[in-house]
Parts: structure tokens; sequence; C-alpha cells
């Protein structure tokens, strides 16, 4: 019956990430770079949050968009935080990020109507696009030390155009989008009267004082829909939890897709997540902050260039001079170094390499000393 | 930008049940027979797992469609308890049956397919068929006992029909689909190449002998596509957890919709889920059994009538006879008999109150003597 099934669901493609991973762990002795996850646990003050509510019994069914204590702790943080002035009542707690980036895209979504994602990209926006019979269109900016130029977004952009996803820090580059490139996304998503889905899942893993985010631009507040996560900052990857801040009007709207795909997040979750908002998280940006110094150092000195990566825990160098495609170069790797990362292709870029280095100092300074004999053998 | 947003989500209505929920809240002294969520706790021994699995810091990504020690306990548990030959390999595990059946309708409806909903029937079919763009085709069942007839079937078909939800006990009316009504489905599925959702969530809690599932039709396993959720038979609404059963070519399409729209439940509730499958839940069921013999027996004193149920939480009467539509005879219940049911309406069905008895004794004791002075009023 394979064949009388969805189209849509025909045309997704499954995480080519997992692929390299799977690839990995079949060759005994192989290390992983490849997984977008902090090797941290998650905190104990958090997990103990957790018993506390099951001892209370908050088994049964809490309100679907989130608790109030919690959308008005998310409020405040956003706030506290940010600046933004986000009521609680404009919150949506969902399954993680990616809960919140389909609830965001399936309710701004019509069949064909496009969705201008800068790539190298996440590869879960294109799947949900095309789950929502909408239209990738990929608008590349390699050539543009991966930045946003007015050019590049008039060449994506139709008279189809609904959308632009944004995600700064970007994965996999781990690239910040300077005052420019959130300029001109600004002006063009006013210009052409679409929305602006703001990923800012790395958004507390920034290395750089100037970091800004799409979602202060007060101008675009009708029409951005901001994403967030509890996953990256307060390694709470297993927890899938994550939420939506938008405009009362939208927030309406996307709150019929939670409850139509998740009803909410489990019960006893969620004054655990309220106490991961109390945390402070300096400690462990700064070990990512000494891992990327550490690992873009070692890969400028086997001559494997990258622009360098101002946030989130990925680099992404080029390895176009090697003459072999992002998917050769990586399987090799693992075969004959015995160290796994993401090809570019995963990304849709080709000629490049994510190195996650969200892993232990020891497992990072390994894998350099494995990849450079490599790089040198090729 | 709401005028922006995407036809189908704007075209979705909110649940209807919540909003007569919030009426009874906002009635001092009303109370709510509207809930269909069980008035138990979860068993602490499925509770103690999630601190075991917290203390051992499964707060990391799981497997995406459930770790393989809990896919292997759901297919046993099938295959024991109902004698269906899933592998652990055809199992995804879902945000409830809500995901699943977000996960299921997803993955066979393309825009314009025609989806066979047999009515009165839970609400969220009709959201999740709508925000994929699918024709939601209700088929009414009230002039045959709620029984599904050839007739009724060849009338609900066209060309574009692609599959069939069937829900049996059902909410609302917790009756069981006879032989009969499996039989006429199971033909019609074959003959018109459709594919069956088979929402089982009631499954273990039926009060009769001879219950069968659809998904105990071998000829249909390539087509079928079994939902179930720990939710009641657990009391576990608030965890959040259900799983699909398909066969392997079906269910490598369903697994791209779970990995696009929550990636994975939470990693530390699976082993609480293991659990659960182990506990007995006669005591529960024979608690429901006793309450509906007791709401049955005072509805009919009362002079409503309704088919009897067999399964699930529910008793759906007819209010024809008062000649008020179900909404005005549910809005004066509350204000003049402070007693909230749910109108037939909110499941397609006019002239028709959804009572739910997964209330104490005591509660519905009370209910039952203030819904006979109201309808003795009418």
């Amino acid at each position: 019956m394979k064949e009388r099934m969805s189209k849509a669901v025909l045309d997704v493609k499954m995480s080519g990430i997992r692929e390299y991973g799977a690839l990995a762990k079949a060759q005994p002795g192989c290390l992983m770079l490849t997984i977008g996850e902090p090797d941290f646990e998650t905190n104990d003050k958090i997990k103990a949050k957790v018993s506390e509510d099951l001892e209370s019994n908050l088994t049964h069914y809490p309100e679907g968009n989130g608790e109030p204590y919690l959308r008005q702790a998310i409020a405040r943080f956003e706030a506290e935080r940010n600046g933004y002035d986000y009521t609680a009542d404009e919150v949506i707690v969902t399954a993680g990020a990616t809960g919140a980036l389909f609830c965001a895209l399936t309710g701004v979504i019509d069949p064909g109507d496009e969705v201008i994602v800068p790539t190298p990209a996440f590869g879960v926006y294109e799947s949900i696009i095309k789950l929502n019979h909408g239209v990738y269109v990929a608008m590349p900016t390699a050539d543009d030390q991966f930045q946003i130029t007015r050019e590049a977004l008039e060449k994506a952009a139709s008279s189809k155009t609904k959308a632009i996803v944004i995600n700064s820090p970007t994965n996999p580059t781990g690239c910040v989008l300077n005052e420019k490139s959130l300029e001109n996304v600004c002006q063009f998503a006013l210009e052409k009267n679409i929305f602006v889905i703001c990923d800012d899942v790395y958004s507390q893993l920034v290395f750089t004082e100037n970091y800004r985010s799409l979602a202060s631009f007060r101008q675009l507040r009708n029409r951005l829909i901001l994403v967030n996560s509890f996953s990256k900052p307060y390694a709470m990857t297993g927890w899938r939890v994550g939420y939506i801040c938008a405009d009362a009007p939208v927030r309406a709207e996307l709150q019929k897709v939670n409850q139509n795909t998740i009803v909410s997040v489990p019960a006893f979750v969620q004054h655990a997540c309220e106490t991961a908002l109390t945390m402070d998280t300096t400690a462990m940006r700064e070990t990512y902050r000494r891992r990327r110094d550490f690992v873009c150092s070692r890969l400028a000195d086997m001559g494997l260039e990258a622009v360098k990566p101002e946030g989130a825990f990925y680099v992404f160098p080029s390895i176009k001079k090697f003459g072999l495609d992002s998917d050769t170069f990586c399987r090799r790797m693992i075969k004959e170094a015995l160290v796994a990362a993401v090809p570019g292709w995963c990304f849709d870029a080709e000629g490049y390499l994510r190195i996650s280095y969200c892993y232990a100092d020891d497992v990072l300074a390994e894998c350099m000393d494995r990849m450079e004999r490599f790089v040198k053998s090729l």
C-alpha cells in the first residue's frame, strides 16, 4: 500500500545525519563528531522537579498550550533576557523546537506556498515544508560568508513566497547573522508581507557580545514566530520541550496545530522546565567556547578553512580543495581514519563538513589527530 | 497577519469539549461530566520508573521511534493480548493517540483526499484531516444503533476515498462495533483499496466478552494502521504517550511524520510505559462497569434513552424528545441544574448528550439527581 500513501510523505527523506551516525557505529573504534547534542547531563535540580510533580500526581491532562506558570516563566525569561514583550498568552509549549517549527510552518503554509531557507540549513525545515505541501526554496549563503544579502533574498523571492526561516547562530555553520543580514531580512519580510520563522535554539550559546536576534525587531512582531527549546542551553534534548512566542492573533491559530499533533507536553515536566530557565548557563557556554577555539585552531593547522563560528557547537570547514564530494569524504574518513562527521549535503551545501564539538576534550583531541592524518593522506 | 495564515488551520475549530468545561468552571457549584479522563492516579510502580531513568541520566535523545525495549514490549503485549503479529520494528511510539492519529492521517492523505469518519465521532479526526488538506466525510450511524452498514459506507464513498477511521469502543457512544460492522468495513476497505485507521484507545475498557478489533482481520494488515495509547487504560493521560503498529512499508513512511513533529517522546518515560503494559487493569475496568450500570439505570429511570455502552467510559443519551438543540440543552443544564455534559454537536451528532462517567461514585450520584430534576423541569 506504500504507493497509495501521501506523496508529500513519500517525498520526505529520513535525516541524513543519523545515517552517518549509523555508519560510524558499524565501524569498530570509530569516534563520532556527528551529534548536535550537549554531552552534559541535565542538572539535578531540574530533574528533581519531575519526581516532585509525579509525587503530587501531576499525571492528568495539563493545559494544552502549557501550564500558566510555565508560560509566565517563559514570557518573563524572554523579557528579562532579550527585552521581548510577549505575554504568557502568546506562548505555546511544544514538543521541542521540532514541534514548534512544525506548528509554525503548518500555521502559515498553504499548498504551493514557497518558504525561503538560507542554506546550509538543518534538514528538518525542508521536511516540514514538504509535509505541508509547501515548496522549499534554498537560498545559498556560502559565497557570502553565510550572511544574507539583499541580492540573495531577491533571487529566492517570488509571488508565492510565504515565509522565511532564520536560524542564528546557525546549524551547521555556527555563524551568527550580522546586523546587515538581519536588516536585510527585516526589510524583505515587511516589503513582501511574509512571515519570519525565527529559530533561536542556539541563542544562549553565543560567544560574541554583539549578538542580536530578529525577534528584537519590533516592527516584525505581527509576523514573526519565535521558536526556542530547552534542549541545547540546559542539556535537555531527551525531554522534548520547546516553545513558540507569537503575536496573539497568530498564536491563536498555531495552538490548533499543537492541540492536534500532541495535545500538550507531559504534565510533569513543566515545573522542571520552569526551573531550567533560572539556571546559569555560563559555565557550559565557556566550555563550548574553549572547545571551539581548540577545534578551529587544529582545523586551521591542517589546512581546513572555515568561517569562524560565533555560537552553537558546530564548525563547517570547506573540503572543496580535496576534490571529493562530501559523502565520499565522510565515508572514507569513517573507514580510513575512524572519525565520523556529517557531510555538507545533509545541510544542502556540497563541499563542506559539519563537525560538532559537543564532545569531551580528550575525544576532540584524538579526533583532530585522526583527521589530521586523514587529510594529509588525501 | 492572521489573514495570511494557512487556510486549513484557519478552518480548524478549537475543541468544543473544553468550551463547555470552561462554561461549567465559570458557574459556581457546577459539577462536570465533561472530561474523557480517568479519575484514577497513575500507579506508583509506573511513576517510580521515571525517577529511576532520570537518576540514570536518560535525558539524551532516545531512538526516534521509541527505545527498542519499549517497542518490543508493545509488540509482545499486542501479540499476547490480541494475537497480532507486529514486530518491534513495526511500532512507532508517539505523543499519545493524538500524535499517532496525526502520523497516520498525514501519512495517507494527499490534498483533496476524502476520509470517512463514522459519526458521532471524536472531533480530533476532523481537525487532523483538515490540517492535511483532506476532506472530512461524516458517515452518520445514529439510525443504525451506531453500527456500520454497507449502505452507509456506499453512501459515504467516492473515487477520492482514501481512508476510513474506526474507533471501537467509540467516543462518545461507548458502543462496540459488532461482527457485521467490522466485516462491512473490512470488505469495503479491500474493495475500495483504502487505508483503515483503527483507533483502539478504549480497547482495554470493554465490558463484553465478544469484543473484536478490526486489527484482528489479517487480510487488512497491509492497509491498517493501529493506534493505541497509554492514557486511558493506565490513567496516564498527562504522560502523552501512545503508539502506532503498522505493516513495515507503511510504518517506514509514518516514522517520517513522527520524526518531523516531535522527534521522539521523552527519553525517561519509556521504562514507565514498559511497566504500564504489565499492569492488571481489571479493577479499573470493573469500577467503570459498575459506574456504567449505575448511570445507565438512572438515565433510563429519568426517561433518557441510550444505546447501552459496552466499553470506554461514556454514554450518549438522546435528548431529541425535549425539542432543544444540544447546545441549548447543555447550557441550560449548566445554569439551571449545575451539571455539565458535552452536547452532541461536538461529535457531529445533534440531539444527543455525552456523559462521561469517569468520576467518583458520589459525584455521579449527585449529578444524576440534579439531571433528573432538570429533565423533569423541561
